[in-house]
Order: structure tokens, then sequence, then C-alpha cells
């Protein structure tokens, strides 16, 4: 695949990336941050996830379907987690990790 | 700092990160790959370095203005290796790792 | 899983993280780079697939199972690409990458 | 410097990553979490820089002084969060930090 090929799933990585990390900073901003500990193990996991298919994608790696698969899953898993939570950047989040988690799949296919 | 104060910066780090990769991809495709080295070392180092400074921008990091002052040195230094070189995608990285020192020595002050 | 669990795996990864990173570097120095070219990608990407898995154990990650399985890929691709090489770097690198494909893989069943 | 003359500062950088994704762990299991904001963002922070100067040293990177400058300070303003608390995952992240932050900086001299 070209970088050209990859263009739609980067963005999609980036933005879920942006979401993670947003919502990793907010989530430690809460007053009931215990409530929010298993979505700030996932925001990190998810964040540094997406940046490592990014690097995959950007760089032609010859495993980048491999982590493009693996990125599907950590970003399911992040987006369950989030969607249990009211909170505005956890919404977002979910969604963010939905839309990748959907691109990650259909790229590595 | 907010993130939307980060903004402008986060968008030329990811820029950045992006050329350093594309050409370290392409430099390893070079018939002269050994005239390559340095730009490839630190096409690795610089997209490095951007995607930790993205990080520390999105998740308000306390360390965020210190880890811009590095990435500045670090995209200064793999910008100067790279203009040495004709390919286009060294011309490329090196004018995205100019801007980027700049935005990053800027947001850092 | 504990972290005293991870012990055996975490060894393994940061020797193999260590063996790729040295590689990544003494593939750039070899006069002859073109041939090195499968050996340096990959090395990059395992050492960071690696690292990735490192983070995720020692910080008792979810996702560390799923993550050490992907590991234990592209270590086993990258031992490959460098069991073709007769440099000592190479071949000390193919060594730690298959151990560390192997103890990944027993961790994470 | 030779990947040898780094030894001792690999180990403490090893050891500092290690003891700050433990700490971030622990944290995040803590009754009180919201207490520990602070420490599980320099927590990621400083495991994430650690190993990053691990990588700059066993490349050779060209920036590997200047990337072990940022992580000496990194290191310690996340021991001197992690002193604040007397949990012991915190007391030994705070002695990794210290340690770490003292090897880095003769290191970079």
């Amino acid at each position: 695949m070209t970088q050209q090929q990859y263009e739609e799933c980067i963005k999609a990585c980036l933005e879920c990336m942006e979401a993670c990390n947003v919502c990793f900073d907010a989530c430690l901003e809460e007053d009931n941050v215990k409530m929010m500990a298993d979505c700030i193990r996932l925001d990190r996991d998810c964040a540094d996830l997406c940046g490592l298919a990014v690097k995959a994608m950007q760089t032609n790696s010859p495993a980048a379907k491999q982590i493009l698969a693996l990125c599907a899953e950590i970003c399911e898993r992040c987006g369950n987690e989030c969607k249990k939570h009211d909170h505005d950047h956890c919404q977002k989040c979910a969604e963010a990790c939905f839309k990748c988690a959907e691109v990650c799949r259909s790229t590595a296919a």
C-alpha cells in the first residue's frame, strides 16, 4: 500500500490519538478520578497504539497490517470503556475509537 | 496553556513527524542508501520527538515546554541534514523541520 | 498477571529491544547499507514493539496479552530478516528476536 | 560515545522506566486516586522519556546528549512529585528518578 491509500486510516488514528490523550488529561481533572481509572489506562494504551499505527503507515512498515489489526482491537476496547461514562470527553473519545477501529479493520483486511 | 493554544504547534509537529517518517522510508529506497545514513537516523529521532511533543501537548503535560524546546533543537538538526540532499522527500522534510522548530521555539518561550 | 509473572518476558523484550537498536545503528555503518534496508526497517519496528510490550507489562495493561501476541509476530519477522545476514550484530539480533518471540507467545497464551 | 560507555546510564533509565510504570499502575489502584493525579501524569511522561533516552543511547543517536539532559529534568520533576507520597511505590519511584537524573546529567555532561 502507498501513503495515499493509508490516508484515511492515518487521519482516523490521529483523531483517535488526540481524543484519547485529551480524555486522559480530562479524566485526571475529574472529581471522581477513581471511577475513571480504567479509562485512564486504556486512553494511554490506545493513544500509544494509534501513534505506533501512524508510524507504521507513514514508514510503509512491512508489519503495518498486523499493527492495524491490533490497533482496531485496542480502540474497540477503549471505546467500550469510554462509552460507559457521561463526560463529554469520554463520549467523544468513544466515538473516535469506534471510528478508528472500523477504519483500521478495513485497511488491514 | 490549553489544547487550543497548542493547536498550531500540534499541527506543525504532526506535519514534521509525517515528513520525517516519509523521508525515512524513501531514503531506504534510494540507490545510494549509504549516503542517506545520517538522514535515516535523524528522521527516526525527529519523528519520535515530534510524536512525544504532540503527546505532551495533548495531555497538558507539566513538562510540555521543556519537551518542545528539545523538539525544536532536534528538528533544526534534522532539517540541516535533510537540506544537504536534493531528493524531493529530503527537501520537503527540511522545510517541515525548520517550520516545526520555529513554532516549537515560540510556543515553548 | 502480576509484574513478577511477567518478569521473564520483560527481560526477553528488553534484550530484543537492545539487540534491534544496536543492529539498526550497526547496519547504518555497514559498507553496503542498501543490502541492509529491510533489516533497518524491521529493527526499528521490532525495537518499538518490544518497548510497547514492556510498557504494557509494567503497567499491567488490560491489552498486554494482545500486544505480546503481536510482538511475537514482529520479532519472528525481524529474526527471519536478520538471520539472512552474516554480520555479528544481525546474527545476535536474530537470536534475541527468536528468543523473545517464543517467550512472548508462551506468556500471551 | 559507545554503547559500553552508555551502559550505566541505560541501566539507570531502564530502572527508572520500570519504577515509573509500576507506580503509574499502582497509583491507579489506590483508594484516593485523585490525590495521585499529578503523580500519574509524571509517571507516564517520565517512563516515556526514559524509553526515548534508552533508544537514543542504544542507537548512538547524534541527539543522545540533548535527550539525556531533558530526561534528567523530567526525572527530577517526577521524583519531586513522588517523594510527597508515602506509598512504597512512590518512594521507590522517587529514588529511581533521582538516581536516573544524576546519571543522565553526568553522562550528558
